[in-house]
């Protein structure tokens, strides 16, 4: 996906969030701002939203020598939704669909807000999230692919959400590889992330060498590369990795929330819209 | 008011807004956006938010050549506001505090959204503010401060809202002065957009010499500012001149929607309170 001209004031936005979360002073995130704003002429608006985000998340680590701001936020989103796996596993046990359900609870994760909430929620929210409908939901083309791979690439996005991708996994019953962050960037899962969240249990990790909030091909390691043009089965989790992969030239299922009308206009769905999506080539 | 960290992002917004507005094509646009981008580090933050918001829209002017992007919205409110004029005046008129009333149909003026709404809307709009409380209402200091001048000057918003001043400066019986931009800037009240709305009836119409989206006293004629300073009262109207003025050397009542977070919590109330307040040296 391009950069759209909506997504310019946003990286602004991103910056200055981040620079907080990662407790600069007020002269730090001024410094930030500015250097963020002269960044701006340098967006091309072919390239892909996380390539810019690279670079503003760079800046904010940068000026406060903060290597990873996120790092607090993300142990408490994994003891979180640790706390309640036990309780989704009995869900998807229990239900009619289990590879469906599993599917619903691999995305809840992307859309209940785990700072908010306390455990007990998580769970009341996951259950509220199976009723939804999918706006998108290439099931049969997913399940069909699903049956004739036994080489599936996951491509995680976001801690705690990483723990939520565990049941999605196990609902596969087929090797998985489980590609994560070179390093760390926002709440993305690292290779330290996917081992805390158990996902070493389920899944062979491998390190995607990309450093941007969303996979980008051409910032890859040629391991992974490999990984991907190979992989019988591609499954992309979030909206990051929409952006950065939605133009790629393979077969890949996209599994995310349309999280800013900039991405469910570009779909063609309404801003929050969950998706199951099949990118043929 | 200085700037606030947050406004940083928030004239980025502004920049594509009246970008937007202006019908600048997307190569116009991006260039807005990197000027804007690239003027952050020049912005000081013991500024007012108003001096930059002067910069970004003569960035707007310059790359698309528009020199009045709001002129069609700004026509459209004058007409929509004018059509309802004679109906606000009898709500005044048949009510118990008429200057009490007047007040809060100035106000409304700054809070209803003409665009959206049919004329019908309004009256209907206006009638649920008058309903609503002033989270700050030093009304007892307004009367007292009004009932010992000869002189007051008042200083103007947006278009459409000026129909709504109108109504409150009848109520006054007193010569007024009604302060306006220099240029067009946003769809603030020039000369000729006061004239539209009649106020050159009820006032007499001074150029403040500023072309800011708020009055910013350096940057005023000497002219307004021997006015400013020598006038029995000034009455103030909308967050942009709030943000212009707050730290002025003389009482002034301002009278305004807090419409963002930054100025809510820089006053102390919940955003989209409406105020009416004494600022003491």
């Amino acid at each position: 996906m391009k950069t759209y001209l909506d997504c310019i004031p946003c990286f602004m936005n991103q910056a200055l969030r981040a620079a907080r979360i990662a407790q600069a002073d007020d002269h730090q995130i001024k410094q930030i701002l500015d250097e963020t704003g002269a960044l701006i002429k340098s967006i091309s608006m072919q390239s892909t939203p996380p390539e810019t985000g690279m670079k503003v998340y760079q800046i904010v680590r940068e000026v406060t020598g903060v290597h990873d701001p996120y790092y607090d936020i993300k142990q408490e989103h994994l003891e979180e939704t640790k706390a309640i796996y036990p309780e989704l596993e009995k869900i998807v046990k229990e239900s009619e669909d289990q590879l469906l359900t599993a599917i619903k609870i691999a995305i809840a994760g992307n859309i209940i807000d785990l700072g908010v909430n306390k455990s007990f929620d998580i769970v009341h929210d996951v259950k509220a999230i199976l009723k939804m409908d999918f706006a998108i939901l290439d099931y049969e083309a997913f399940k069909k692919r699903l049956s004739q791979s036994e080489d599936l690439l996951y491509i995680g996005d976001n801690v705690g959400e990483s723990v939520f991708d565990k049941i999605l996994i196990k609902a596969f019953n087929r090797p998985v590889k489980y590609a994560v962050r070179h390093r760390p960037i926002i709440n993305d899962v690292t290779m330290e992330d996917a081992m805390a969240s158990g996902l070493d249990e389920v899944a062979e990790l491998v390190d995607s060498g990309c450093e941007s909030p969303g996979a980008i091909l051409s910032q890859s390691s040629p391991e992974f590369l490999e990984l991907f043009n190979k992989a019988d089965m591609v499954i992309s989790k979030g909206q990051g990795n929409f952006e950065g992969l939605s133009s790629c030239q393979r077969q890949v299922f996209f599994l995310l929330k349309a999280k800013c009308p900039v991405i469910s206009e570009h779909i063609g769905v309404e801003e929050g819209a969950i998706i199951l999506k099949e990118h043929k080539i």
